[in-house]
């Protein structure tokens, strides 16, 4: 269950309106790395969990938190919008450069749709959608995939503190930025607890059987474009992160086989056949099946 | 520049159609985590690279593989397809229960709309989308998006492959899982090797000024829910991943806000209002404003 | 079927082009609440129902009108585009904030997609999708779905005639108003009508055999906020509307279960499971089912 | 800010798994009108809101319960799938029908994507989306979304309860049937209370300046097909609800105009023009525009 | 306007109910080459013509059928599914295979959604959507794309044509194939009238200044693939069909550049840089301009 | 397989950056004709073709190219973005209607998301999706769309051309132009080789038996609109393209049906049913039912 309580986490009140930042700020609140997103993430690992216990835990009790995040700025937006322009574009109006960019850089749904409020979408209006979050029931995948969540979210945030100069806006981002910090280095700590603990291993997942692997090209870099300083890292030679091989460099790749051939269809599904006497074949072949029909 | 070559990287051919299978494995051709996501993902961190050298030429020696993997799938699922049943539903035909599933069981529009041919789909028919991808710029995230996205690629195919007893089908697998087991290793010496060479560092992006962070809550476990597990993870006590911090536990919130109040917009949005006074008020403004006009 | 006529219903023509406006007007052709929605839900319904005579009449009679107003809008905004610019971006150009608002403020696929022609989009060019439309075959529940969509597009159109001055496209918007006025009516003399005849009663749907829901908390407000003035409302004491019960107020849930433990699936689909001895009897299982494949 | 207690607001267990009800399930979890959908749009509303109070405490108060429905679903779906088959496809398994019916009934995303775990989807597994949820801030017409969305809600709900005969199942239904007969009645009490209040009238928007509709057919009821008996209900003749107007009966359109002539746009768009001088002039008008270029 | 009419074109009767067909057959009611995307394309092409005259006409007349044509469909869906089942999944059920299969091979939106209806959706229940229609203005290419479209749906009836043996379905078919070939025949001679009249010609679009085009290669077939048989079509030497031009056949390209360096851009995107003196330098950079704000 | 070569088919280098039109170029990388999406369509036709020879590789040799086209888009967006600026909207900036364009015009994901970065999004930052592509298996059907691609692609082109003074742009447009000459002469040809041959045929499919279609009206233009001008051209009198039928010309339908009556569903999908004495009896056999279940 869920309990709501009428208070923000953080502060999040603009020191002015500014509806072209509004804009901007749902890319945080409903795009693929939103807020929205991470919240829906975490609590759908914790439900489809299969262990009891600490990870669990660590689920539910993030995930919650950042249901908080995504109200924060649904408040936030929604006060950038307090002065939001009908936009009528008469020229008088638009003599005024700022406020032709302005008329230019709103999401006009935030005005039409809307009323001036918040909205579950990215900067660009597209709609927040159930296939952006992550919940393999793989705790080793998830947590990874719960850290590439964050680091992504982080340097968004990032970028939007530089594109205002509003303190309001700029002390709740900031905020927001150390709740990343914590949580990319908490889903880190966790992805090391799990391999520490044994529960899971690398490659993800660690217990399919590698007998049932084609082993001969697990530590195979195989380069298909022409670059050859990919030959200089740390993923050309050496020992592989999971311990379990040795990086080889190869040009290409080290295995091929012939393209199969054509495939052949039911006749009805009219794709087109062998030429040109195969078409008659089909042809008949056709008219003898629908006889039968 | 691409050149492609009227050969497989590995055999891709089942020992006998199945056209139930055929739309399971779309979803590692087309679903979130499939070859197309992966060899579009690569290219784009690719063309959108701002450092020369060896991330370059490892994003598009990748890449290029990748989209070979796409065409493995797809005259695989082809090839599946070959005896893809027109359907009829009569009840002849379905008194045989293994007709009955492979009836209910299909993706109709492999019939239907490709006349037994493979699509840019996932398992459920969703089409693949461009909102899979991950291209921030910053190599750190990205990298930890593309080991996120193998495990959870090679995950899928670790499941797939229980879902047949296909000779062939598992042949080419288990080539695909060793792949996978590769690109993981890949990319996780690459997330190693961009930090030691100081080239990022977490938290990500690493060179936001951390100064411009709430460090007083960059460290703080906040558990938004009941679970007393959640503080007995490293994530709760003890030295952060990037260390700079030191990790302390906090039930519930260590900062609050009040919430801000309703937001007051131009009246001719037409939303709902104080009441009863204000309302006649806003209804006076609309009526002077709507003079003007 | 359907017959058309080279007329309009209304006159639909701009004083003047005004490509900038003409994407806004796009939401109430091609959004969520706009003409496609309502002409294709009022039709959707009538080609479903599941009784003869006055309800079928009513919801193809309108539904016909609906597509007429499609037709208006489309052509509206065509003309509306009619000096659609081309947007090159040179200083020279740009020096003027009216082109410059312009420039920022169209719909860009409106010029390079459509060639300065009206799309089945909305205001953000998202793409009109059959899941906007609502059809249930219970027609209290629909006629709520269609007053409710009347009353948010008549609402959008008000905000829609404030954000221009243009005294051609006011006069088409005073048209579409008087007829969501109407609709509106119409709607909810259905529902009342409805009720009246006995078909459909509260709650929906109304023959649904109440001694199977759970009739202990039908009736109670279970307030999850901490919003006090919640329990002033007419929904917190009193008779309900439905007739057949009385509002009763409480702070948070009267019925708590505890929460299911963990699920425990086939080891092969390689989610983490119980730590440590678990995971090796997991994989000693995961080995021994793998040995009989 | 949203706190998570680790227990149910009511029990949610079925009796067995059950992986083809599982998919059904999704629809009321993840769908048009599911749990998702309620829980963010009175959310939304609640953080968008122009007036302080009761309507807020309520908004808020809904919503929240609404996030724990999620969660019941999703716990309780995870469970359905706890027996979910890996799904091979060999004839010995499929001779059983009820296999076969599960093979070809299940979404098969549960099991490769989500390793047996709920998901963000509906029953067909469309993902969900933003575009789901209304919030206007004009309270009428949003009130009436809520109250549609959860006659939708309950009908789907009703539905599904007969299509399964697990005691547990049922048991969780008969309680969200009892919720959605609740919130029916609330947003209709709510509705009545904006109108008694004043705050809100007919037709939305209710301040809307009338004299600014086109009021010679605001009550016509204009019937564009030809059954006639929709001129016998009470929206053809008598008061409106409005009770601002009353209703008259016309076969088809009481207004006309010509429909606008074809439009003019820039020769670079390349659109077919009139034939065949024209074109040479607009050849010509490129070549000289081109020129200047 | 459009005026309906409560009768169909063609009589739209199946012998008998048959839920699992239903589903297919929305794939040419709602999917990307179904009735809804061709009544929607004409339409949208006739309101955006630039031309007056038979070619408007002709679109008009045609998209007015159309919009017909899904009606006839939603009424044949709507009556396939008249025994359409609860689809309750209890053993005693299931065990007769021919139920099994049409638990598994059903849109369970149908049942849970529509309550036994047709939906504006395809044959896997992916809605509809705006993006599936071409209108460019360009009629040449326009009407090329109608072609397209007649020719992909007439394929796909044909396909549904052998997945029923339905008498009422197959006489309600092959009213839709003899339109789907007239439809087709009348694209094509207007592709033929156009060029004809000198209004458009090839290339797409014609009046394009050729001069501004890279002429050296416009009749080049650079063979990207190493497949030798591409050189033997007519495509590879001879006359081109635009008649302006001579094939010649190539192994790959004639042309090449050298591959753009790496893009520099604003240290405050967090982009990875350069390694690793430059990194410093972006650090200070970052630092410079951040003291500035 | 695929191979990459670090080196580009042709220049793609602007002169200097424009973020704005950075998004428009976006249109041809992803929107609905851009090269993703034609790149995609070939290869998929070839996998999944049904005949050796010319026409497989014809397609393998086109379809590889595409995709360095995908690459020479990218690199071009990512040099246009790269003084992409972080729109900071304080009002001494945007006293420069220039800037103000600017802050107005770009796609702020380009910023916020991908750190100046191209996407696979349209220029509405729609995400590319695969729904765009056409694969059916028959050729005539296929190269016709392909066709179709080609000439929407290279009208959008030549938009594009006119929307930038850039002389690296042009220059590369003008490349890009040339070779969609190429292609749609290409499929044209290919078009009529396939119908020489003999190996398909108008109408598409060309082998379904005429027998089985109603070839009563498959030469009938049935004008569904009013326009007398749509009897003027060659698809109302004369030989139809398929050599197969003369035209007529009619108005209107020259066949009708009856409407069929309403549905009848199971009364536990709570629709809608007859009045009143069926509700009771319905609401009956509902009581009949639930008391066995």
């Amino acid at each position: 269950m869920f309990f709501h309580k009428q208070e923000l986490q953080y502060k999040a009140t603009p020191d002015k309106p500014d509806a072209v930042y509004a804009r901007k700020l749902q890319e945080v609140l409903g795009g693929q790395y939103g807020e929205i997103t991470v919240a829906m993430q975490y609590s759908f690992q914790a439900w489809n969990i299969h262990i009891p216990g600490k990870y669990k835990d660590l689920l539910f009790g993030i995930g919650a938190e950042e249901f908080g995040h995504v109200e924060m700025l649904a408040k936030m937006i929604a006060q950038l919008l307090e002065k939001s322009p009908l936009g009528i574009t008469d020229e008088a109006v638009q003599s005024d450069p700022t406020v032709a960019a302005v008329v230019g850089g709103t999401d006009v749904q935030h005005a039409i749709v809307a009323g001036a409020g918040a909205r579950p979408v990215d900067s660009n209006s597209n709609p927040w959608q159930g296939s952006y979050i992550t919940a393999s029931g793989n705790l080793l995948a998830d947590f990874m995939a719960n850290a590439n969540a964050e680091m992504q979210g982080r340097t968004q945030v990032a970028r939007l503190y530089h594109m205002t100069d509003d303190h309001g806006v700029r002390d709740m981002l900031s905020f927001l930025l150390a709740r990343d910090t914590m949580h990319q280095n908490q889903w880190l700590a966790a992805v090391g607890e799990l391999q520490e603990e044994g529960a899971e291993s690398l490659p993800v997942p660690g217990n399919f059987p590698l007998n049932k692997e084609n082993r001969a090209v697990s530590y195979q870099y195989l380069n298909f474009s022409d670059g050859p300083a990919a030959a200089e890292g740390s993923w050309a030679s050496g020992p592989a992160p999971d311990g379990k091989g040795e990086f080889t460099y190869h040009e290409g790749p080290t295995t091929t086989a012939p393209m199969p051939g054509p495939t052949h269809v039911d006749a009805r599904f009219y794709g087109t056949t062998e030429l040109p006497n195969i078409v008659e074949k089909a042809a008949g072949a056709v008219q003898d099946k629908l006889k039968k029909e």
